[in-house]
């Protein structure tokens, strides 16, 4: 039941495959659960869509 | 004022309306509180964007 | 995989058991994925963590 | 560290800047925290993907 | 219908209705939508339940 | 500004540590962000705030 949520910018489809597989081994040895019982969803998000210091990513391009 | 936040991979619009409908009239009847206050956001993901047991959901197709 | 999340104000044990049989009976139904699959998730908050209209909930009362 | 998340029908990128900045500058001022410190992610959500009242905003219009 | 949800470590109540207030002003404003739309949800964390940098916020005081 | 999510039962400070510290270490790695840049939240929730198959975890045990 354990659901991990990672709020990210673009990123390729290799590069969250292996977040999936590293955070689900990691925490399924960590906690002891079941690496079957894990969910991770990954809410990718346009630069314009996420502001850091009050600034959209987009505009500090 | 209650929010029930969806998570699915791509589902048709007809019944995201049906899950929309049943869960507001049912999440009404239960707690008393009126049809009006609750809203249902729904998070559709790509299949790139979900992973159970360590894998993406794109990658056991 | 589904994952439902419900932000309530305080709601008893009974309520909630009964919201999640009926929610996951009812996705279960209409999406065709199997009731093992779906994850409901509470988030109960109380009055002074919820506004509506601009005003804390707490300072409705 | 502050990360507020805003779920919203589409809107103008310009907006959204004007949101951010706002939502920063106010919420460092009254929390004392550094600017820098805060994130905003807005959730853009299709008028199909949100509901009120047991409705899709798509089937309201 | 917009949902702003604002994830922190405790703060007192009356800075959280002042934040509540603004956001719903500011946000109404830019918006155009009515102030009564509009959800705000605090998510309250202990400092052992957030991380920066890799390190719980309890363990760097 | 990454930010990610654990949603989770009571878990003891010593394991958060840990998720944080490796989850951390691990998705800096990965996407090439700076670990300073990422924001780790864990929703620790009772067991009657969580539901599988249609039951609360408190139901089950």
């Amino acid at each position: 039941m354990p659901v991990i949520t990672v709020e990210i910018c673009p990123m390729e489809k290799e590069k969250k495959a292996e977040v999936a597989r590293v955070f689900t081994e990691e925490f399924s040895r960590i906690s002891g659960l079941p690496k079957e019982s894990i969910v991770i969803l990954f809410h990718e998000l346009p630069y314009e869509d996420v502001a850091s210091g009050g600034v959209l990513l987009a505009d500090r391009k």
